[in-house]
């Protein structure tokens, strides 16, 4: 590492995922994530994925199936924990606003990607900071 | 602490969770939230809240609404990164499932939530471990 700090480094590796994500680069993508930590992933709708093979297999299928929808980053938030750190942002997909939840773990003195989760926000709730109801049937 | 290791006190506080949930005990659910370390909550379909105010009030929301439903965590996969630790699982509510990510950090040597995030589950992939398809419009 150079004198970027470990913020910049984080928001740069998150970029870097989205990059991937619409690039459908799975080499790219692969790059992110942890070797020898344990990995999870939770997509929109699914169940949680445990494990490098589970994660990165559902990331080549996701890269597989053509798009051509930019997705992008926005509105992160850093909180580091040590040798973890958090990154909470905004992912848009075309119209789809999704929010998302990207860990990163320290992993022989880099940042790797060692959980991810993200769920669409639903349309109306998009715009509030914070809305006021929530939806009955869930949380 | 006793003799209870780190994992059994993660599961142990992730089930507090549920109950304090299940049970609209919102002096519980305050009790679990870190009260130094920065935290952060996504509800299902909601924008992603930040700082203990904006969490704990959407929690006193979520918790003043009666629901009579137990909310329950199965399968759960607790992972160590030293002073951080997640916590993967299902939530079942009722009939409907969601997948959560559930942050823990250590502030003053206990473990407290940092992060909280759900989503729903689609029904017709809730009993498959690895999905053969993701939906179209998301990842």
């Amino acid at each position: 590492m150079n004198d970027m700090t470990d913020r910049d480094t984080l928001l740069a590796l998150n970029q870097a995922f989205y990059r991937a994500f619409t690039n459908r680069d799975a080499a790219a993508m692969e790059a992110l994530w942890a070797e020898t930590l344990p990995v999870s992933c939770i997509h929109p709708g699914w169940t949680a994925l445990f494990g490098r093979d589970a994660v990165l297999t559902s990331w080549r299928d996701v890269l597989r199936s053509p798009s051509g929808i930019t997705v992008e980053a926005r509105n992160e938030r850093v909180t580091l924990h040590g040798n973890t750190a958090l990154v909470v942002c905004e992912e848009t997909l075309g119209d789809a606003v999704l929010a998302a939840t990207n860990l990163f773990a320290r992993e022989k003195g880099n940042w790797r990607l060692a959980h991810h989760q993200a769920g669409p926000i639903a349309p109306a709730r998009a715009d509030l900071e914070i809305p006021a109801k929530l939806p009955r049937r869930l949380h």
